[in-house]
């Protein structure tokens, strides 16, 4: 039974509400942008993959409810509607991406109707999706290689199905490498403070056989002292063009204890989490979320009300500190700056060749 | 007013519920020696330094219950007590050196009456007591001279007065710098699984008005990043003899990007959780305890009821990463196994001169 992250249903985008997993498998029918937009910032729907396809779908939701047929109307709705997807989430790169590739077919097409246009966009918005399928089974393949029967692995956060269409970066390696007969055991970190961890890759992985320990983070350095991890694999919300890479809290903590323990440490992301606009970690904005992330769980209150908190959501991992990054079109390696600007020039899988391992 | 973690009252050890903080200040009164040990095993008082006064007043509480005047009888008693006691947990070396001075005070006057046996031990408990307060002032001065004004710092889990009698190892260290008027900013780490840093130290912080925000443990390394940490403060729970200390799980890890950052990073600890027996902390044994501290909360489960859990209560923080062990003799400096040989040796506080900064 596969997972369906996202999808579009009859007009409306129909989405896990993974705030109530593991308890409960409920899906969310948004019939308007702004139900989405809620959904996506209170990480109903979240995961940098998942969030570009949620933008498609969200600018064919918002597309809907404008009326007008004159094309500078609609433009500029269209416009304000793009800043208002944009509002939701600030880190992961995927939704401007997605964003911007909306953007480009409205610009590109100032001849063509309205109606023309609406039928333009929904096209690129289902091809977002569709190529995300693709995608994320061509990097579990190209990253699949890294893992051998036997082995132990460790991963942060989830970047499963839940965090993409219906496969997964770093666990869709897993899962590859599963289907391909390899028995190997995961831990994976309960990934403070939202547990995505916990209530998602352990359900994740539970469902696929696939044998899962948890650990708090904090555990991290003494799993692998103790244990004998072969590599870490984790995905990325914005992957600048030096590399460095900004995915869930607590991911540079995991490579710095990797690279300290000389653990191979691998990102596994698709060529749309890049953004070559930034040439280091230290441009990517890196969101800010509620204190009571931190302080409450459940309605019940864990520190005293009146601590002061602070709550990144993301980290920026050093790029230095990465052994490769698993794409759709094979593995990056060092240097990442000239080889990052060939993967994102070479648009053909047959000259991907020369990134894998 | 000041917190009292533990005290003998009226024949009874009364603690206050560190499970109940920060919502209520509440006692517990243990009227028998299996009340205290549940009292430790759920963590309603923890803390190395309180663990060994606790286990001292355990004995106390025990030994009411011996009514025999036979020295044999009372002898067999006593040491199927110790027993009991040192089953409460077992990382914490404090606790086993208060039981093994009491057994000293039995083993060293076998002439003594059961009257003056019991007589002699409430005074070597009351000593433990009395000399828990004293120490740790002592340390708190021997450290607070590596705290400056504007000075940000940085500490995991509970090594204040709730972790001691009534004052504190690493956070008696800053108690001490803010009374000498020095104004500085804690992060504190929440401690998964137990929050004991979220709970306990940002309560306590709070309290004397020293400046601290909350972040979670996979946090560290973006605070590292990002803010002007001076220096990193720890307590322990047993320090083999070359210097590798066991404390709280997550201060490995802690330690581990303090030395990626280049920031010093601090032990504090009362001589007597120097463990001589042992050499490497390959040795301390490492209590692991149940799953649903990590799967549960508040009685609500965070991840499914059937993944495995790993989780050890505490992790070994390798010597070479260690810049001081703060005492009430000094500092302690590398290297280790001959500066805390010569430390044990050293009784007498004119002595303990060397190891000033």
């Amino acid at each position: 039974m596969s997972i369906e992250t996202i999808k579009w249903v009859n007009q409306q985008v129909r989405i896990i509400d993974q705030t109530r997993l593991p308890h409960k498998l409920e899906y969310i029918y948004c019939r308007d942008i702004k139900t989405l937009w809620q959904a996506i910032h209170r990480l109903s729907v979240r995961g940098a993959p998942a969030l570009g396809v949620a933008a498609g779908f969200g600018v064919l939701l918002g597309i809907k409810n404008i009326r007008s047929t004159d094309r500078r109307v609609f433009d500029r709705s269209f416009h304000k509607l793009c800043d208002y997807i944009g509002s939701s989430r600030p880190t992961a790169v995927n939704l401007f991406n997605v964003l911007d590739e909306m953007k480009a077919v409205v610009a590109n097409n100032p001849d063509a109707t309205v109606d023309q246009v609406k039928q333009m966009l929904r096209q690129r918005a289902l091809a977002v999706y569709n190529e995300d399928k693709a995608v994320n089974r061509r990097m579990g393949r190209c990253g699949a290689r890294l893992i051998k029967s036997g082995d132990t692995i460790m991963t942060i956060c989830n970047a499963g199905a839940l965090a993409t269409v219906d496969y997964g970066t770093a666990l869709g390696v897993m899962f590859t490498a599963k289907h391909q007969g390899k028995e190997f055991h995961v831990y994976a970190l309960e990934s403070r403070p939202l547990l995505q961890g916990a209530r998602l890759t352990a359900w994740e992985l539970l469902r696929e056989k696939i044998d899962v320990t948890l650990i708090c983070d904090n555990m991290a350095a003494a799993v692998m002292k103790d244990k004998p991890i072969k590599a870490v694999f984790t995905g990325a919300d914005r992957i600048a063009a030096n590399g460095d890479s900004a995915n869930k809290i607590g991911t540079q903590n995991l490579a710095i204890l990797a690279r300290y323990h000389k653990i191979p440490f691998f990102i596994v992301a698709p060529r749309s989490t890049f953004d070559l606009k930034i040439k280091s970690g230290r441009e990517i904005p890196i969101e800010e979320r509620d204190k009571n992330e931190v302080i409450c769980f459940a309605g019940r209150q864990t520190a005293p009300a009146r601590v002061k908190v602070y709550n990144p959501a993301f980290d920026v991992t050093d790029h230095h500190l990465i052994s490769g990054i698993v794409t759709e079109a094979g593995i990056i390696r060092p240097p990442y700056a000239k080889n990052i600007r060939i993967l994102m020039d070479t648009r053909h899988k047959s000259q991907a060749r020369e990134f894998k391992v």
